[in-house]
C-alpha cells in the first residue's frame, strides 16, 4: 500500500517549524506494518492543489495535515473537494460539536469556524474532541477521479495525535488487509557504542531467518529495531542480551529516566541529585516520570562553589587545591547530598560545559560523576565529552542515571 | 524562483530520525530573500527517480540531500545523471580529497569510495572537508532535458551545513539575481496569547504598505515576524511595541531563558531557584546559558514535603493546612531560597503536574508561583496550565522566568 503524507504550512518552510509529524506518522504506521512512500510539504494555499493531485495519482492512501482553522489561509478542506470532484456540504453534527466547543469554553462562536463543520458529500467527519478542527476521511472509489483514500487532518499535534491514533490508524489497518503485522521489538542500551554492536553480534543477526535489524544512535544511547515475526524476533533478542545484558535500558521504548524511576520503585530506595554542570537537568528528567515522586526527594543544584559548601558540605579547601571539577568534589557533594537528604542513593555531577572554563589539564567536556549510597560507600568516574553546551549536558545527565542504575543493580 | 528541497533518507520516513534539514534550509534561504515552495522526502532508493524527474520539471532550483555515501543504496548521484542525461566521469580533483582525507586520518580507503569522485560531465564538484562525500552542482541548461539547476548534497548536518554555507548560497544568490532581499525581524513575547495580538494590532499592521507579517505560537511564547523592507519594519515594530512593549523577551531570537540572564547580569542580580512541580526544569533552562554561572548561584528541587521544610524552612504546619500547591507555601519556598542563597531574587514554584494528585479544588495543572527580592518583599500568584505533564512543566517553568523579569524591571 502506497501511503503519502502531505504536511501543508507555510512555516514549515520558511524554517519556524521543524516538521516532527513526518515521522511520528512514520513510527505509527510502521506499527501496522506500513511504510510512507513519500511525505511533501508545501506553503498553505494554492500550492496544496497541485500538491493533491499529483499525490492521488501515485498513491493508495494520503494523508493531508494542516490548514482546516477557520481563517482565510485555512483552504485544504476546498482544495480537496474540488480536487476530488466533491460537492461540501454542511454537516450538522459537526457544527453541533463546534457550537458545544466554543459554549463549554464560555466563548462566542464567530462566523469563521462555521465553514469547519463543511464535508465533501459521503466523507466521513471526524471528530476533534481538544480544538475546532473535526477531520474528514473520504474513502477511496468515493469519486470518479481516484482510487486514493484522503484522510484531511489538523495541524496542532494535541488535535492531530488522538485523531490518527482513534479515527485513522483503524482505517489504515482495515485498508491495508495485513492481518498479521511483523513485529517490532526495540531494546534501548546505554554506556555502550554502534559500533560495540557491529563488531559483537552483526555477524549473527545477519544468519537469523527472516530478521530485519537496525541502529539508531542519540546520545548516550543505542536502540537496536527488531523487526520479523516472533521466533526470528526471539532469536534476534536473545543473542542481542547475551552480549549486552547489562547494558539494557529497557524493551519498551521506555528512556533511562523512565527506568530507573521503576527500578528504584521496585527497590524501594530514594534518590537525591546534586548537580553542578547540568544545571538540574537530571532532576528534571527524572521528574519528567510520572511517580517520580516516590523515588525521588531532594536535588541539590549547587551551581556556585559556595552553594557547594554551604548545601553539601564540601569542603572549601578541597575546592581551592583540586578544582570544583575534581574526584575529591564529586564524592563530598554525592555524600553530602546523600547525608542533606536522608535518601538510600545519591548521585553528583560537576564538570565544565563551556564554551569558557577550560583548561589544559581539564578541558571543555570533563566532567566527575559521583555516587553515594547507605550500602556501597562512595565512588566518583571521569567523563569527557566535548560537545556543544546542550549536548554536554544531556550525555553527562545520561551517564549519571546510567551510574544510579548500574549502584542499584549492583553491576 | 521556484526551489524545491528533495530529503532523501528511508530512515526519515521510518521516523527514527526526524527532518531537521528542511526547516534549517528555510531559515538559510530566506536570508536571501528566497523561499522553498515544495519540500519532498522519499526513501533511498528507486523512488528518488521519480522524485528528481518531477521537481526538474516543476522548480528552477532542485536541492537534494543524501544518498551520496560509499554504500550499495547511496544512489543520488547515479539516479540523477541518468534523470538529467548525463554521463558520469571521474573527478581527479575529488578522488585526490578523497585519498588525503583517508591518508590524514592513518586509513586505508575502500574501493567502496572511488565512487563517490564520480560526477556527471560538466557539473562542479563542491568539496567537502568534513567527510568523504563531495556535492554536485548541475549548473541550468547544462543539459537537454531541463532548466532547472540541480545540487546534489550530503545528508550529515556537519558536512551539509558548511557546504551549503559556502558552495550553495552564493551560487543560489548569483542564480536569483535579488540584489537586496527582504529584511526580517522576529519579535519574542511572553504571558500574552495570539489573539491578543489580532485584536490589538492587526488592523493596523496591515495598513503598512510592503509589510508581511505573521505569529508563531509556542507554550508561553508568541513570535512576531515582520517581513518588509527598512521602513516597513520600522514602522511594523513600533506599533507592535506600543502596544506590547513589556511583553517583549527579545528582538534577535534569545529565548526567554536568555534574555533574563542577560537582564540579571547587566543589573548584577543573582537568582536562586526552589523548584517542585517543575523539578529542575527552571535551573536547568537557565543553566543552558552561557554565562548563568555570573548570575544563578543555587537551585533547590524540592520535590518532597519533608525537603521544603528542612532546605527552605516551609512550616509543617502551613503544608498540613493549606497544603504544598499554595499560596503560603509558595511564598515561604521564595523567602526560604532567598534566605539560604543569599542571592537578590528568589523564584519558587509548588504545583500538580499529573496524572494523579489533582482534587476538585486543586485540580491537575494548577501551579503557584512565589517570588521573593531582597527589595521587593514577598508574593505568589496562582496559574493553570492542564496540559500534559510535559507542556505542563513548561507552561510553568516559562511563568516564573517571566515573574523574574518583571521583577527586575519592576513591570
Amino acid at each position: 500500500m502506497r501511503i503519502e503524507i502531505l504536511n501543508t504550512g507555510t512555516e514549515l518552510l520558511l524554517g519556524n517549524t521543524v516538521n516532527t509529524h513526518a515521522a511520528w506518522f512514520g513510527r505509527e504506521l510502521f506499527k501496522l506494518g506500513l511504510r510512507i512512500t513519500r511525505q511533501t510539504t508545501v506553503p498553505d494555499g494554492d500550492a496544496i492543489r497541485e500538491a493533491i493531485r499529483e499525490a492521488i495519482r501515485r498513491a493508495d492512501v494520503l494523508i493531508v495535515t494542516g490548514g482546516l482553522g477557520p481563517t482565510s489561509d485555512d483552504l485544504t478542506r476546498e482544495i480537496a473537494a474540488e480536487v476530488l470532484g466533491l460537492e461540501m456540504i454542511m454537516d450538522e453534527a459537526a457544527l453541533r460539536s463546534l457550537e458545544e466547543f466554543f459554549a463549554l469554553r464560555g466563548r462566542q462562536m464567530a462566523d469563521a469556524n462555521r465553514k469547519q463543520a463543511l464535508a465533501p458529500v459521503g466523507a466521513d467527519v471526524l471528530p476533534n474532541p481538544q480544538g475546532t478542527a473535526p477531520g474528514v476521511y473520504v474513502p477511496p472509489r468515493l469519486n470518479g477521479r481516484s482510487n486514493c483514500a484522503v484522510f484531511l487532518l489538523p495541524g496542532p499535534p494535541l488535535e492531530l495525535y488522538p485523531m490518527v491514533r482513534h479515527e485513522v490508524l483503524p482505517r489504515l489497518r482495515a485498508l491495508s488487509g495485513v492481518e498479521n503485522p511483523p513485529a517490532v521489538l526495540e531494546l534501548k542500551f546505554t554506556g555502550i557504542g554502534e559500533s560495540d554492536f557491529h563488531q559483537g553480534i552483526d555477524a549473527r543477526l545477519e544468519q537469523i531467518p527472516g530478521l530485519e535489524y537496525g541502529y539508531c544512535a542519540h546520545i548516550g544511547e543505542v536502540d537496536l529495531r527488531l523487526i520479523g515475526d516472533a521466533e526470528a524476533i526471539r532469536q534476534g533478542r536473545a543473542i542481542a542480551l547475551e552480549a549486552f545484558q547489562t547494558f539494557l535500558i529497557s524493551e519498551d521504548g521506555s528512556l533511562l529516566e523512565a527506568a530507573l524511576v521503576r527500578l528504584l520503585s521496585e527497590n524501594r530506595k530514594t534518590l537525591a541529585t546534586a548537580e553542578s554542570c547540568t544545571g538540574g537537568l537530571i532532576s528534571n528528567r527524572i521528574t519528567d516520570i510520572p511517580g517520580a515522586s516516590a523515588v525521588f526527594t531532594h536535588g541539590f543544584v549547587t551551581y556556585a562553589n559556595e552553594a557547594k559548601v554551604s548545601l553539601l558540605g564540601v569542603s572549601a579547601a578541597d575546592i581551592e587545591a583540586h578544582g570544583a571539577v575534581s574526584e575529591t568534589v564529586a564524592c563530598q557533594m554525592a555524600a553530602g547530598a546523600l547525608h542533606a537528604s536522608g535518601a538510600d542513593i545519591a548521585v553528583a555531577v560537576t564538570g565544565i560545559a563551556g564554551p569558557d572554563g577550560g583548561t589544559p589539564e581539564k578541558p571543555v567536556g570533563t566532567a566527575w560523576i559521583g555516587l553515594a549510597s547507605r550500602d556501597g560507600g562512595v565512588t566518583a568516574f571521569k567523563v569527557f565529552h566535548p560537545r556543544n553546551r546542550h549536548d554536554f549536558k544531556l550525555a553527562v545527565s545520561q551517564a549519571a542515571l546510567e551510574a544510579v542504575r548500574r549502584r542499584i543493580l549492583g553491576i
